[in-house]
């Protein structure tokens, strides 16, 4: 069995139909929903495309794989799900984005070189490369955002777009009525169609990419085909830019009480310039209008994409999953982008389709167990039929309950933001270190903690889905918060750093030493068996005790 | 300046006439405390060889390293000593012992191979090896325990001691009145003189390695010379074998209230079978004497390494830093061995000499501070004038303290310990990642956590310097156990794996991406400078949004 992991970008888990959209009808991802299993309660380990991902790719918590941010490099040595799954003969191919920022120093200090497999391997965060574009080329004063080679923009250029950059001039930005560029950047301009054929845009090409890959693929394969979209700039080509409009946009999900006695962090969040554009319902009306229809693409797209597996056979054999690296606040809870918490940034869709017999029972159906993103590595490895490394992955496997079992599960979720790069960071008047979040869920309870010496957010999402009334502005909740807090000690006490040593290998040893000649509790040899100390008798041969100098 | 990191193994903090052995005269370890300063609360990171020396060479608490126990592999790329030492321009050597036991998976996976230097200082802990002697020459019937070349046996087949494992059958063991073997496993033969000549024997072997290392050494050095004794077994050359004898014995300090109502984890150990032999008087008469004896040698052999460096001018320009791995319970507390956390097996010696005029004022002083082993990687760095990489060594320096000041400081020390892989951990029918044990120690109260759910131990130092009274059994003291564990919550929390980016790095990255063409927060692009959008304007060239072919 192979395993296509799509994910998405900056995808909430509201807006597909499965899920319930009023007006967004997403008909692939609810055909893949239909034939497999799709979680309500799948929560990623950090609110952030690049740690998120890290987390995704290495199996492991933020606070276990140390790349706690966009742009952190992932440790050297540290093992992904590319290593894990080439243990079990499966190789890992990646088309698309991982975010991934290389260890130079590390790869230096090993001799490593991204022109060797392994070193190459390492760069990219153990994936095997059939195309690496992070879907960002960002340019300004200073140079590209990304200082990678772009290969989207090498096809775009192939296709005759004559710009030194037309991802940015053509793929996310629209035409005035002046004929000059109206970038995607602005969000006036997300109601105009992006100024390129639709089929050149990102989504069909990188669609295109992974059909070539699944075409000449060795099976068994795993290809993590990973987009850009619907992460802005927020503008998509016709005839997708009107496809949507001010009447699809659901009114925020945010509350005057949000902003009073608000904790800190949240508050300079608030205050931040994306919050302030998407407290504004000019914004809203605009952007989220394009935000539906770069989903509506990536459905079209996905469609394509599962067409082709249908008329090749790979559906038969071939697990599926889709999901996002985060989701977006689009002004909800007075906010713009992820960072933080709440359901529409922390929560992500998650999809999984497994071809085999195994999953018959559970096709169609909703699971609302507490998911971390970090079960899908170990689900991969699990799916392959090997021993999940259960010192190294710190996720579970997800197959159980594709499978209609009831396994023994989680009480909580943990995610983690550090925030220490950023303008809040500056606002805020703190030290690094200091700059983390934490965020522990229960299922009904979801409590934040802050470094800093701050006090901590509770919500009950029991009482309160909408997560307006922060219970932890008094005191009414103490118990809950203690409670929480002595679960997030518990969490801060895994171990999550002795790679090298499975528990089965642990326990294999005790006892080893013993016939080793290590014995250091005899008293006179007599409490173990001879064979245990034969080594250490017998005829001494000269004696050096009767002289000082050796002499009998 | 260079420094000499001199190590010895199970040696307890107060068996040295300086920390007021009321027999024992160690002369020369007070020679180096009278020059430089003596700190009477160094605690080790965990009380066992392996996992206490990987956090000494990394700098790095053992939940950090992962590195947790005899035996378990230093994974790959973990950054030692060596590498912040080698980055400042000073080589680091190593003559003896490391317990180091290199990631073979991760080597390979990394395709590093143990004869390239990269691959050698993978597999040496960060070390060139000047020699590597784990000292622990132990074999049974499955062979030796340590299964790399020993130099030491090598040594002594070359001076003529004739047998498989002259380490075994010479260095340490003596000889009985039939001729035989008298192995030094075997406490009865403690008191025995060792079958072999006191110069050939392995501290002052180890001592002319030491010696050979410096005069030929390329300033500036770091050499860990790195002792096996007084280690187990507890067997000494003449002169020292009878240098001691039961007058010189203390009373154990042990007490029938500890037995009382035992803590589970605390009960099995002294209920195993070194805890049941240390129990015995007899085998305290013996050992103990010969413990000693075995000091005394060192001391002996350090005096010869002091004369070598004032005679060679290297007193004036080395650090010279005394410590140990650990101690020895040598049947305090009803235990034998070290492993847990009372005062005889967690506390260390620490002695430093700094040379250098800025440490003038505290020479022969003695300080108090609660030091923990990871300062020393830290202390080596700043003393190289290099910044002290604090998102990766989590000690702090110690030079302030050498240098006359009152640094801010920490509120208490932390150690670990891993015994899963250990017969107690079967005795209590533990899964291994239930077999740990947390200690926190603020200077006064000293608390155990015990992973596996059983309740903690808690010690108040200053009421009951001997730790018999374990005031968790009851709940008289449940406010101070609620302050440790938040404590101890809080350095759960701690950043430990973001090794890549260092908080300099993270201020200064900060607003970079807006000069990039980041700007995720625009309307109209009037919220910015012109030249932050330059490359997002002008004219748009070839209208594709007109038709869906691109045709005008």
């Amino acid at each position: 069995m192979n395993i296509l992991f799509i994910m998405y970008d900056q995808l909430r888990f509201d807006y597909l139909s499965c899920a319930g959209h009023p007006t967004l009808e997403t008909p692939n991802f609810d055909r893949v929903a239909a034939r497999g299993v799709r979680f309500t309660n799948a929560y990623v380990q950090s609110p952030i495309c690049g740690a998120s991902r890290m987390s995704f790719y290495t199996g492991r918590y933020v606070s276990s794989h140390g790349a706690a941010w966009n742009g952190f490099p992932l440790r050297v040595g540290e093992m992904t799900m590319g290593d894990h799954l080439r243990k079990t003969g499966m190789e890992c191919w990646l088309i698309g984005k991982t975010h991934m920022r290389v260890d130079a120093e590390g790869m230096e200090r090993l001799g490593l070189t991204p022109d060797s497999v392994i070193g190459a391997r390492q760069a990219e965060c153990g994936f095997d490369v059939w195309v690496r574009d992070d879907g960002l080329w960002a340019q300004g004063p200073d140079g590209f955002y990304d200082s990678n080679r772009s290969p989207y923009n090498e096809f775009l250029k192939s296709k005759g777009y004559e710009a030194e950059n037309p991802w940015a001039t053509n793929a996310n930005a629209s035409v005035d009525e002046d004929g000059d560029i109206a970038s995607g950047w602005m969000f006036e301009n997300a109601d105009k169609p992006a100024n390129i054929r639709e089929e050149d845009s990102e989504t069909p090409w990188l669609t295109d990419q992974a059909i070539e890959f699944i075409d000449q693929a060795r099976a068994p394969w795993c290809a993590h085909v990973s987009y850009i979209k619907p992460h802005w700039p927020y503008i998509v080509p016709a005839p997708y830019h009107d496809m949507f409009g001010p009447a699809d946009v659901p009114a925020a999900v945010r509350h005057d009480v949000e902003r009073e006695d608000v904790h800190p962090v949240l508050g300079v969040f608030q205050e931040n310039k994306i919050a302030a554009a998407f407290q504004r319902e000019d914004v809203r009306d605009k952007v989220i209008p394009a935000y539906m229809g770069l989903i509506r693409q990536c459905d079209d797209q996905l469609g394509r994409l599962l067409d082709h597996l249908e008329a090749s056979g790979r559906m038969e054999d071939t697990m599926i999953v889709l999901t996002s690296d985060h989701g977006d606040y689009l002004g909800d809870h007075w906010l713009g982008e992820k960072d933080l918490f709440h359901e529409p940034s922390v929560k992500v869709p998650l999809i999984i389709y497994d071809p085999r017999p195994e999953a018959e029972a559970t096709r169609g159906s909703v699971c609302d167990a507490l998911v971390e993103s970090i079960d899908l590595a170990a689900t991969f490895v699990d799916a392959r039929g090997a021993d999940v490394p259960d010192h190294i992955l710190e996720g579970r496997s997800l197959l159980p309950w594709l499978h209609g079992e009831t396994p023994a599960w989680r009480d909580y979720v943990i995610s983690e933001y550090d925030y220490s790069a950023s303008g809040q960071a500056v606002k805020l008047g703190l030290e690094p270190k200091a700059c983390r979040l934490f965020m522990i869920f229960d299922g009904r309870y979801k409590m934040m903690h802050a470094e800093g010496g701050f006090r901590p957010m509770l919500f009950d999402l029991e009482t309160d889905p909408d997560e307006f009334h922060d219970l932890a502005k008094g005191d009414s909740h103490q118990h809950e918060i203690d409670r929480l807090y002595g679960l997030l000690a518990q969490w801060g006490w895994r171990v999550s750093q002795r790679v090298t040593r499975s528990d089965a290998e642990i326990k294999a040893s005790r006892g080893g030493s013993l016939c080793k000649g290590v014995l250091p509790f005899l008293v006179d040899g007599s409490e173990v068996p001879e064979e245990l100390t034969s080594i250490y008798r017998g005829p001494a041969g000269v004696d050096y005790t009767k002289g000082r100098s050796g002499d009998d």
